[in-house]
């Protein structure tokens, strides 16, 4: 059996596990934005009809215009790529065959990516239950690197590591001439997050990559975008394939760069979902990551690896992330996206019921 | 001055012209169907929303099904890419710093990745006003090389080369282990064109690529296939982007593929259309190159370069390709795509008007 290895497309899970899909599957799974698609998106949708009909501009200028206003960053450090993981490709393109350090468990596609342009992986190990990172020991390992990759809010764990911690570990590989990748994928989820988008303008070894994918649930037409200095801006388009990013993709994004009071709404919702999520887990003993985000990590702490969890979820129709192929997780811990009530209340059913046939005894 | 190195987004043209763009552009210079896209498509926009808030299939099994029939090629022969230019790039890529032989002039971007992959490239050059292939010339050069790039019908002359030529020039290549990519982004133009796709049975160094880009008039989403032996397709897929085709692309093409009274009608329209321009052309003493399909080359033979044309034609708000960057033409001629009667009617006075203000003097 060979799961999937990545979150989305709940068919290829129960095929891998030769399991009928049921019908009303709840994916959490995908960490997408449960609100569905602002509306400005569904009113506008037959206006897109008229895109399809011309090549896309493959420069994206209204939209890297649009971006430039409102994350406050020069449109020439700006690029658009057709959703994070080809962001990702061109940015392994550039490091093909140098050293790259991972900041684990996190997101495989960084080192799928890296490792099909023949990097050298090395990895900086996040250790359950709190992933802090070991700041002095990853400062060490930057001097030997080309690059760091790091995820804040960390996916899979949701935990979002201070400005202070980035800046200085930003500080350190710019001595050493080594390039920083910050994934924020899931930034806009956090309340008050701190962006690091700022340092930008002092340090020319800082790429930050954004996707507007999952606030906006719209993974189905991929876009993404990243920020860095000109030069390395320059040196990925160059490298990016022609009309890469789709023309739905483009005026879409340019709508919904505009939804702020949606940005809040969700916001607000998931942290209030988290919270009764977890204060559910915690009277029924589970464990969970100390998220800040739309996703967290899960494990019965009775049973050390979760697949029996996992396919007594699928069974009952819910479908959440394996962590098998995320390297210091390895299946002890399930991941799981914070989507609506009906959802949840449905969870918190199919979790009672698998802790009442595994009971607590403490 | 640097003109844009693809037809398409006029409006990049008109600013390396330091021109204003008019309003009521005709743009010629994409290669795309004027009947615009077919009903199907626009009665099933609504339906195709909500394709957006799920991940797309990264097998793209059901659109891969769809082909299958269409094709007659099994499944396990097809892989789906993000337009025609991303499976240009996974193949440079597959064939990185290897020897690489460019039958020209031909779409630039076969160069362009196979370059930006440290590709040594060589070329089969086509001379005018025939663009024949040499054919022992070119067999000669085989045993080199690793893999050669073909384009049939060729961009941008439009000349069809026939079956026979083509399969010995894949037994050759067969032979010296060499890899022939035949481009066959714009076959279904072409009425009774003999496609080489049988000889994937017999050839695993045949690689076809295809787009749905043209035909049904959506460069906007970007779509296109190839089909090649099972090894290459999975190699390819290999180091493909996760999900970089998106969801719209991939339901617009399972209900376009069932479009054949479409290609045909298109067909019919473009071959008719092409009779009367080019008898239109012959009467004012205007050169063509013998186009078989939807787009031509044309030039004055009273003047050298084209770029005075070029400009005239700009400055009546009619954009046609220039061939700067086309190696063998190098602005000697103009492309055009075939349209409607419309804007036929308006190329036929404005060159008109040329050929009044230049005389033609025999």
């Amino acid at each position: 059996m060979k799961l999937p290895k990545h979150g989305s497309n709940p068919q290829y899970v129960y095929s891998a596990m030769k399991m009928n899909k049921p019908d009303g599957v709840i994916d959490l799974s995908a960490n997408i934005n449960s609100f569905g698609p602002p509306n400005v998106l569904i009113d506008n949708w037959s206006q897109l009809l008229k895109e399809i009909v011309e090549y896309p501009d493959p420069y994206a200028q209204n939209l890297r215009r649009k971006i430039s206003e409102s994350v406050n960053v020069n449109v020439e450090k700006i690029l658009v790529g057709n959703g994070g993981a080809e962001l990702i490709h061109l940015i392994a393109r550039m490091f093909a065959k140098k050293r790259i350090l991972i900041v684990q468990p996190t997101f495989s596609e960084y080192e799928n990516a890296c490792r099909s342009f023949r990097c050298e992986i090395y990895h900086h190990q996040l250790t359950e239950p709190h992933w802090n990172i070991e700041i002095e020991k990853l400062k060490l390992s930057l001097s030997e690197m080309d690059a760091l990759f790091l995820c804040n809010p960390t996916n899979p764990t949701g935990i979002v590591y201070s400005y202070e911690t980035l800046k200085e570990i930003i500080e350190e590989a710019y001595k050493h001439k080594c390039t920083v990748i910050i994934d924020e994928a899931f930034y806009d989820f956090v309340m008050n997050y701190q962006s690091i988008v700022a340092l930008l303008n002092e340090y020319e070894n800082l790429i930050i990559i954004r996707s507007l994918t999952k606030m906006f649930s719209i993974p189905g037409i991929r876009l993404g975008y990243l920020m860095a200095a000109n030069e390395i801006i320059q040196q990925l388009q160059s490298i990016q394939v022609h009309w890469s990013v789709n023309a739905i993709a483009l005026t879409a994004g340019e709508l919904l760069l505009e939804q702020e009071d949606f940005i809040r709404e969700t916001q607000s919702h998931i942290k209030e979902e988290r919270e009764a999520l977890f204060s559910y887990f915690d009277s029924q003993h589970f464990l969970v990551s100390p998220s800040q985000t739309n996703f967290y990590l899960l494990r019965d702490p009775q049973i050390e690896d979760q697949f029996l969890l996992f396919s007594f979820l699928l069974e009952k129709g819910i479908v959440c992330r394996h962590t098998l192929n995320f390297q210091g997780l390895e299946g002890r811990w399930l991941r799981f996206a914070i989507k609506g009530k009906k959802e949840h209340t449905r969870l918190m059913e199919v979790m009672g019921e698998w802790r009442q046939t595994t009971p607590y005894y403490s």
